[in-house]
């Protein structure tokens, strides 16, 4: 495997970046500050970090203008480091050969429509209606539906499954396992069905609509709607494990970490920032730049950009379980209370 | 592609509705009392919409007798309009042709039994001792495992996995990436294993049993039994990614939400309902009809129906953690409030 | 299909325990005390079934010195007859069939190395600088990305994804539906993005490295490091729906339960139990034997070995929202609580 080597003159020029010291050193990586070897670039954009500069054995480090006195080694100077040092990361990522194709497992309907630049990988399955445009690369063993479209240049990297009528835009990118477009939980309860009554199924006849530039991650599940659609707007950032029910609205650049779940018809805003396994229930709304903390529950909808959070601090069990004992007489307590102040009061 | 459709008077008669308008009128879907348009049905279950009934422009609407002299537009009276409406819905839904057959892609083990009603799609893996009874359909990539049986009608709409001594009933509908039948998390800690002590695996010897009738959500997964099997009675309704652990028992027409969990060997009644992402400790009983709220954790048996929760509200950031930090002392506010009341008494 | 039987003497032979009664008696399985008949072994560990003793109808039990004297059947004494059942009833677990050799509808890249000895089942595929190693099993519809290994001995029980870069050690059991290696969850925020901002993707470049005897759950998620690896270490144990994500590091002989999460750079220690749905915040970091209870979060890291709790007991919904609603107002609370105290004091 050859390796990939940019000078960083090279880097300099390609990003924009004022560079000191030696153009010609070839960088072939990315590490830490404390790992980073000389042919590698690292990156100092947290405080917290400022002291390992001083011991980097990187041959590059990406500061911002007021860390270049501090860096022993070349520096290029940028006003965000992470997000610079993320961009020259990108070139040394080495993805998957995906030459352009039908692997000769996969199986394919006759009225699919592929685009010639397209990379069908092993054992995939696409059905009929469904269309991958220029460029979009399907890892093995993934499934699209009836109906379903693989945007431009999107990207399913294995074991994706696309079940009917979704839509992903361009350069969408879907990780192993996601499942996107199975059918909301959509139940009515019928008194006259089986003997004491039980469940109809609604049908679920919408479909997904996903934007341009999402990720959704690994084991991620995105229901199709009942009667209009899922819609995931532009650069959405989904974690694994999340669960996103019918007809959720999820607005562009939110972005939510791992097993975080939004119940059905929940209207998310734009900017916002769902943390790990926090839920939202059915029906509400959140403004735009809502930030919820990891593990919280929203039960009503929020009209004000902030941050929310619920739950309790961890402690040691045994000074826990008293605590917890007393949470279940709050409201007498509080009443105790009040009527303690009365007391006190009319003395 | 051609459109379904079916006359109001059609579908009157089938469903035995009575009909308020033109019978020849031609229904070809349905939709919001908002968003249909001439050539679809609606419905008027919840009274908070009655006010979008009046400017509908839906060709038909399903209300209650109550609400028929606000209908714009023909209707069709039902007494529950929700489920009449689920019924009819359903005629409009295309799902996937499902020829009788096996996809020339897929391997099946010669101890296969397969019925020649089936249909079984691309790249799916039946093993030996599989059973696939009449009229069952299995999407592409399902794997049926030794010693499972799907039952007549059922459906795994792809990707589905049926590990061993799995047995799904009749009229099953499983969402892609469910994994049945894998080993119960059970395991014996041995103080003679590696240097200073480690996990000995218990074989999980016991199955899996769905009732007629279930569903079960896209990347659901439900542990067969250690001993014994693992049991869902007909009519349960599980969403996506719930986890039920081994030996667990859920009563007939139970259904649960997403991200729900069920540890070990709890047994769950009938009728219950568990909200999104609330949990069950193991070897716990919960009695028929209990309602379980999202997000709760369920530490003790429950013996009378009713609605349950446990949790705190979610609050601005700022407020919540003052109110958190203060719950670690709350034994201690606790005493102090019995204290100050006995002073109160004394004076 | 032949049945396993094991006489009694040679069961108390091969496992080295002391035999009461007819050495000759041949086993052909397990049960509980309640449901073993003539032919299968049992045992009691928990002092609560020792009821159950007396009436067992099993053809053995495996008992404490202890409770030998109120077996009614033939008995094998252990120290722990947990330990010792698990062991013996390993005996009785019937694997299915796997020939060595690759399956003619598995894909195998030209620069993949197999073991002659390994057994590779239908549709998997196995990129490039992947090696699988003697004795591996894979199960149907794996996939093993460019540079991952199976450790010898290792088996993927069925549509297990290893993304790129994994490394399992010997041993490892895998359930169906996990993914390891996928992308870690890394963004930075680009002010200079789309029109507001948005976010970059940062590479994930790192690995995932799983040591020997590991177990992983199905639909587990382990995500590869940013930059270095993702690690558990030896006989670590994953149940179901687990997100482990970029960087973490879990020390050996941890368990945890369904539907636990640690998000990025957290550290677990040695011998820890993580309880169901628990979550651990990123960057933290936890000695070894922490336990932690179910659904419990842990905000800060923990220095000492103990069992660590938090959230709120469950109530009838109705007793609960008067004590939840209070929660918002405890800081006030204990404020008033003091005044008061002040107050008496000053009198």
């Amino acid at each position: 495997m050859t390796t990939i080597t940019h000078s960083l003159a090279e880097l300099a020029e390609r990003f924009e970046l004022s560079l000191h010291g030696d153009g010609t050193r070839r960088i072939d990586g990315v590490g830490t500050l404390a790992g980073a070897g000389p042919s590698q670039l690292s990156f100092l954009a947290n405080g917290k970090y400022t002291a390992q500069l001083a011991a980097t054995r990187a041959g590059a480090v990406v500061v911002r203008e007021e860390n270049l006195a501090d860096c022993p080694t070349a520096a290029l100077v940028a006003r965000d480091p992470y997000v610079m040092y993320a961009r020259i990361a990108a070139l040394f990522e080495r993805l998957p050969a995906a030459p352009a194709g039908i692997h000769p497992s996969a199986v394919v309907a006759a009225g699919a429509h592929i685009s010639g630049s397209a990379s069908i990988g092993p054992c995939c399955v696409i059905e009929d209606g469904a269309m991958i445009e220029d460029g979009a690369v399907l890892g093995p063993h993934c499934i699209v539906g009836t109906d379903c479209t693989v945007g431009a240049q999107s990207r399913l990297v294995a074991r994706v499954t696309l079940v009917t009528r979704v839509t992903l835009g361009k350069r969408v990118l879907v990780h192993p396992g996601a499942v996107i477009g199975s059918d909301g939980f959509g139940l009515a309860f019928d008194r006259d069905a089986f003997d004491h009554g039980g469940w109809i199924k609604l049908p679920q006849l919408g479909g997904v609509s996903i934007g341009d530039d999402c990720e959704i991650g690994a084991n991620t599940t995105i229901d199709r709607g009942a009667l209009e659609n899922t819609v995931l707007e532009e650069d959405v950032r989904l974690d694994n494990q999340i669960q996103i029910a019918h007809n959720v609205h999820v607005g562009a650049h939110t972005a939510m970490a791992g097993c975080a779940a939004v119940a059905g018809s929940a209207r998310i805003g734009r900017y916002c920032m769902i943390g790990g396994n926090a839920g939202v229930l059915g029906h509400l709304q959140l403004a735009d730049r809502v930030t919820i903390t990891a593990k919280s529950l929203v039960t009503h909808s929020i009209r004000e950009p902030g941050e929310y959070s619920s739950g309790v601090p961890l402690q040691g069990n045994r000074q826990w379980r008293r605590n917890a004992a007393r949470f279940k007489h709050l409201d007498e307590y509080a009443r105790r209370l009040s009527a303690l102040e009365k007391d006190s009061n009319d003395e």
